[in-house]
């Protein structure tokens, strides 16, 4: 029993990911890794969240995937969120829901602009889409591969993940993270308001361009990095 | 007072939609049939859900369409849940709601689309319409023949009905069955929310394509049928 | 003291629109008529609704439109619901909200048109948009004028006040009424619920076509009228 | 401890915004001024509402923009609702939200169109949108100049801040205000319904056109101003 408070973190994302309504039915995992101890933990497959207590969260070894600690099968994503923990060396927490926007611009392959402050004080350029995953990589290592096309589509437009920490799964859904699991949990619920935002916008016009770069580096930066002054510290 | 179970299960079913968000004012109606016993229950017509009492819960023959217990007329509809049970033999419960997306769809008389993997969970295909009934089968045994409509739908498209639990039925609204009552209801949710993403998907990208098939079947069959591997079992 | 009842029936009408979703703010108001004492009760102007007591709706003479019980004046409305009560006599309940969907349909002058079953259940074809109102119209007697160009739609396309018990006001949102104000207020309801129904349905097929006479007729009749099935009685 | 009264006020209208549902995360601040004392007070910045304390509000010289009360930094919008007092010399209380259809219309870049009369009731006119700012303007006082842009916008146009109490702020949100912090939060929620009741208009009639004049005169006028005859006064 030796990883108390992972559990206990991974347990408490996963409540509150259904709490701010980003959850229907059992579609949602939130995982978080513990980077000195080489296990992340991730909420157990299709298990209600109600019916679900700290213990019954799996543990598995970062580096092979197999299970340290726990009963329960893990969530059938883990594939997933474990190579985005590999490959993404700041990641500390990751979350993946079938949240109803989101998942509106996934199944649409669009990228979500930012067309406004909102998505700016959060995500440093448009959330991501990944391209088509071929058929052999859905029949095989499925999981794994989704993780790979996204950290593909960062290497390839050469993004920073903690400057954008979402992503659009062509067709699926989206996956968000952040440095620990609560900016990961954080960047799951705006990821779904700015994806909101963001529709609704091109509902009243379908032309609105992208906000001014002048503003996506004033809204970020007076936020994120170096001279942040907004918050109290 | 011989079907408890049956009549508890129905009447636990009909407090569920309605907590899922499915039912406005009256409009919704769920079923259970028993084979061996050569029954079904519904909810009785027009009578509110929250002075519904599972005793109130009429029970009919299968093969008759008389009642054999209850004090209550059972729902207008219950002749197309009794068809449906009739022509689909592997169902063991049929929900009948007028869920505000599943109704929009039916009333443009479009068939929702498999645009996701949160559909392709569920559902093996897109979620059928059927075509507009003719004057004299809605002036005679309108009911019965709004199943046959739905049957005839299945039969034409050679739809397995427990690999697509669901229909919109043209002009009207949706129905969602399953193996049992607890899937008929789950899946009664899922289509209301696979036409509310579907709906917001075509508002981003009015001609997004349907899900690659390799997607459809590794999502459907992942967890469905002999080789899932989703799930606790 | 004389008209406690009348005065409850309208306090209570008052919150169940509240609690039905259909009022933001202190937009909207309820109304009864009593025939046989000639007087009409209705919201006061601009109360809250939660300090609102049974004992603070005024009274009014039907015939002169006198206060003749209650302290506060009633609402600006009123002349439109006392000119409704005058000309539709089948009426016992009126109710106005600024209800979301409806207001959206009469602010783009619109009628909705009955696109499914779910309206045919309840309103006996399209619900009717007021025509403009003429300058002089609205800059003296406005509140009565509303109720003319009501009256004046229904009269003009000969619809019956009972079959088709709601319209909307152009550039202003619904009315709805009923032979009680039970029926009104239940009218209400479904009104916004069709308007939006009404409006997604567009979305999907913007030439959706309106449900066919012989599915219109069938559904209103089994509610309505003579051979009516629905329902215990 | 001077200000109990006006800390007081606006800990309670930052708590009456979120209860309104116009604020996600911790997007949203209201303030207050008090002209005699020549003080402002305002919610400080990033700080959750539901650990917020009365006392935790700080209050800010008028003239200089400095602390002279409280622990916490103020909400780094201060200097836009700062200039706003300024300017706006009847206004006593500025709310600013991400409010999401008033979102929309800001990321649009379009001003919200009078096209009712819930719209006419409290805004007499359409909501103005501010000019996209300039690289200059964004880069250095920007706060501020967020605020100088709005106040362009209404002297440009002539209005009345009085009468058309709240502005979207281009590619940003909304901000509102009163002649005290009540109307003000009052005017945020109205600006926030008459933004989606526009935009479902246009989903339904993309050329509605705006409310006749004579009927903004009345609407607005029977509330407002000399011979006002809504309410009980």
């Amino acid at each position: 029993m030796a990883y108390e408070a992972l559990k206990q973190t991974v347990w408490q994302a996963n409540q509150d990911i259904v709490e701010a309504g980003l959850v229907e039915m059992t579609w949602g995992n939130a995982s978080a890794v513990d980077r000195d101890a080489g296990v992340m933990a991730i909420k157990p497959s299709g298990v209600d969240y109600d019916t679900l207590a700290p213990d019954d969260v799996p543990v598995l070894s970062l580096e092979t995937g197999e299970r340290v600690e726990g009963q329960l099968k893990p969530s059938s994503d883990t594939p997933t969120h474990r190579h985005l923990y590999r490959q993404f060396t700041g990641v500390g927490g990751v979350v993946h829901t079938h949240s109803h926007y989101a998942v509106a611009w996934a199944q649409a392959g669009r990228a979500v602009p930012c067309l406004g402050t909102t998505h700016a004080d959060h995500f440093y350029g448009p959330l991501p889409v990944t391209r088509a995953m071929r058929q052999e990589e859905i029949q095989s290592d499925y999981e794994k591969n989704t993780g790979a096309v996204i950290v593909e589509r960062f290497r390839e437009q050469d993004l920073d993940p903690l400057a954008i920490p979402g992503v659009l799964v062509n067709g699926h859904g989206p996956f968000a993270w952040g440095a620990d699991l609560d900016a990961a949990v954080e960047n799951a619920i705006v990821l779904e308001s700015v994806a909101r935002k963001a529709l609704d916008t091109y509902r009243i016009h379908s032309d609105a361009g992208p906000l001014d770069r002048a503003l996506l580096d004033k809204h970020y930066l007076r936020k994120h990095g170096a001279d942040a002054y907004y918050g109290q510290e």
